[in-house]
C-alpha cells in the first residue's frame, strides 16, 4: 500500500457516510498504575546534535556544538523596547536570547570538509560537543581532509587543537581567511585589545600554529576547493567569511556569523554583537547578504541560526524574516 | 576563561581602538587543488532525527519517523489563492507540503514512555525510520514500558507491529483511545469507507491484537500514568488524543495530529487534510487547542510539525502562528 493508492477528494475521504456517530461509546477501562521504575534509565544528557541532508550531490551533516546565552549588554544598537517587542514576538521569557553554535560538515565526494571547528573548553561547558556530534555522524576526526574556518573566534577554531595545543583533525589541511589571519596575529591589534580579549588573539595563534605544516590562506572571493567558493564577508571580523557549496545546480552558503541574533537581526539588521570588530561594517555585509539571500533564494547555513540552521530569506520592506528548510527530510 | 569574565558594553567590545584598518593585507595565496577521493566514503543515508530535551526531570527524546508531501488534492477546504500565498510566505516551491512524522519518548524516571510507533513499510519507503532514531537514542525496543498512541493511524500505531504481526515493544503496556479502538473495530464503519481504507481498519487491528495481553483503553481528560495525562481532541479521529507531561511546573503537551500541515493550518485552521474522519469537530478542536495554547503559552509537540516540532503558539486575530522552541539547547 503506497500514498498513490488512495484518491483523493477535497472534502473528507471518509465523506458524508462516516462520522462521530458511527463509534459506539463503550465503558472506559480505568488506569492507575503501581510505583515503577523505568527499564530504561535516564540518560542525563542530551544527544549529539547531528542531521545529515543533500545539496546536489554533496552530504552536508549540520552538528551541534553547543550553545551560549546572550543579554542585551552583548547587543550593540540595542533598543530595549524594540528588543521586549521582539522577544514577545518569540514568547521569550526573560531577557537572554539562547543561540546555537553550529558548524558543518560537507562530503563532496572528494574531500570531507569540516566547516567551522567548535569550541573546545574555550567558552565554559554550555559547547565543546563538536567531537560528539561528529562521532554521531559517523566520522572520525583523522577522515576530515579539509578544515574551512569563517573567522578565527573561538567558537569557529578552538575545537581545531587538544588541550595540549596538538591538531584534533591531524589529516586535515587548515584553511583559513588570510585577512583575519594577519589581524589575529597582529601584536598592535592585540595590544590595544581589552585585556579579556588577549586570549582570543594567542588562542586563534596557537590553533593556527597546530596546522602550519598543512596550512592555506585564502582571500576574496574565489574557488578554493571543487564546487567550493569563499565569499568575503567582512565586519564581525576583518576577514570573515563565507563558503558556497554548489553541485548539481543546488547551491548552499554556509555564512558563518552574519547572524548571531536570529530572534533581533532579521528585523533589526543593524544590531551587532559586542564580538564585532566592525560594528558599522558587520552591519551593511549584513545587510548586503540578506538582500542577496533574499532576491536570489540562497539557502543559507548559519552558525549561531537555531540548529540545524539551514533555511532561506524572504525580505519586506526593510526588514527580513528567516523561514527554516523543510530540509531535515529532503534526503 | 568563561562568559562571565568579559565585561560588557553596548557598543562594540574592541570599541574605536582597533577596526579593519587595523589588518595589514597581505598577499593571498592561491590554491588549486588537485582530484582526490575524500577520505571518508559519502554515507548515501540521512543520519536518525533524535533529539533530547527536558522537561522538568522528564527526559524527552523526539524522534523522526520520516517524511510525506501533502499536495492540495489532500486539503479540505482549500482554496488555490491562499493556499499559493501562505507557500510563497513559506519561499516553497511547488505545491507539496513536506510534512514529517515525529514520534516522542519520554523517560519519567519511572516509566518510559514512546508517544506513537511510526509508520513501519505502511505507508511508503520515506517514513519507518523510527526504530534506527531509537537506536541513536540509546534505546531497545524492549525498554519501553509503555506505548501511548494518540489515535491509531497507520503512521502512529502500525509501527509497534513487525511484518509478522508480533509486537515491535514486546514489554511495553499498549495505551489506546477507547472511542478510537471502537471505531477501527467498528465492521459497519470500516465496511461503509471507501475501499482504499480498509487497510487503515485491519491493520490497526492487527497492531492492537499483537498486544492484547498488555493493553489499556483509556478516555476523556485524565491522569493515566504518574504525571502524564489524557487530553481529548476528537475530529481527526474519534478518539484522538493528546498526552500532556508534567514535572517539576514544566509541562509539555504532545498533540499527536491536531496540525498537519503547518504551513497552512496555523493560518487557516479551518482548513483539514484528507485523512480527518470529521473534517468540522477535528477544526472545532484545533481552534480550540490553539486559543488554549496561545492563551496558557504551553509548550507542544506536534507529529507533523517540521522535527523536532516542539514550540509555542501565538495568536493574533483570527489566525496562530507556530513559534519552534529554543529547545534543543536547554538540557
Amino acid at each position: 500500500m503506497t500514498q498513490s493508492d488512495f484518491s483523493i477528494s477535497r472534502r473528507s475521504l471518509f465523506g458524508a457516510t462516516l462520522g462521530a456517530g458511527a463509534v459506539a461509546a463503550a465503558g472506559a477501562v480505568s488506569f492507575l498504575p503501581s510505583p515503577a521504575q523505568a527499564a530504561a534509565p535516564k540518560a542525563g544528557t542530551p544527544l549529539a546534535g547531528a542531521l545529515r541532508y543533500k545539496v546536489g550531490d554533496f552530504e552536508v551533516t549540520a552538528l551541534l556544538d553547543g550553545y551560549l546565552d546572550v543579554t542585551p549588554e552583548l547587543v550593540v544598537g540595542y533598543d530595549e523596547a524594540e528588543g521586549q517587542r521582539l522577544r514577545d514576538n518569540a514568547l521569550i521569557e526573560g531577557n537572554a536570547l539562547r543561540i546555537p553554535v553550529n558548524a558543518y560538515l560537507v562530503n563532496t565526494g572528494d574531500r570531507l570538509i569540516l566547516v567551522d571547528a567548535g569550541t573546545s573548553d574555550a567558552l565554559g561547558p554550555t559547547m565543546g560537543q563538536l567531537p560528539s556530534a561528529l562521532s554521531a555522524a559517523g566520522v572520525s576526526p583523522d577522515q576530515v581532509d579539509a578544515l574551512l574556518i569563517t573567522h578565527m573566534h573561538p567558537d569557529h577554531l578552538f575545537g581545531a587543537v587538544d588541550k595540549d595545543g596538538n591538531a584534533v583533525f591531524k589529516n586535515a589541511e587548515l584553511i583559513l581567511p588570510e585577512v583575519d589571519n594577519a589581524f589575529w596575529y597582529d601584536d598592535g591589534a592585540m595590544n590595544g585589545a581589552p585585556e579579556q580579549f588577549k586570549p582570543f588573539f594567542l588562542g586563534a595563534r596557537r590553533a593556527a600554529e597546530a596546522y602550519k605544516s598543512n596550512q592555506t590562506l585564502i582571500s576574496g572571493d574565489k574557488e578554493i576547493l571543487p564546487g567550493v567558493r569563499s565569499m568575503a564577508l567582512a565586519g564581525h571580523t576583518p576577514g570573515h567569511t563565507g563558503y558556497t557549496f554548489d553541485s548539481n545546480g543546488e547551491t548552499l552558503v554556509i555564512g558563518g556569523d552574519i547572524i548571531h541574533m536570529a530572534v533581533y537581526q532579521f528585523d533589526q539588521p543593524d544590531w551587532g554583537i559586542g564580538f564585532d570588530i566592525d560594528p558599522a561594517q558587520a552591519a551593511a555585509t549584513r545587510k548586503k547578504f540578506l538582500d542577496q539571500a533574499a532576491s536570489d533564494k540562497l539557502l543559507f547555513a548559519g552558525a549561531h541560526i537555531p540548529f540545524p540552521g539551514v533555511g532561506r530569506v524572504a525580505k519586506s520592506g526593510d526588514t527580513y524574516r528567516f523561514v527554516p528548510a523543510a530540509w531535515p527530510y529532503a534526503y
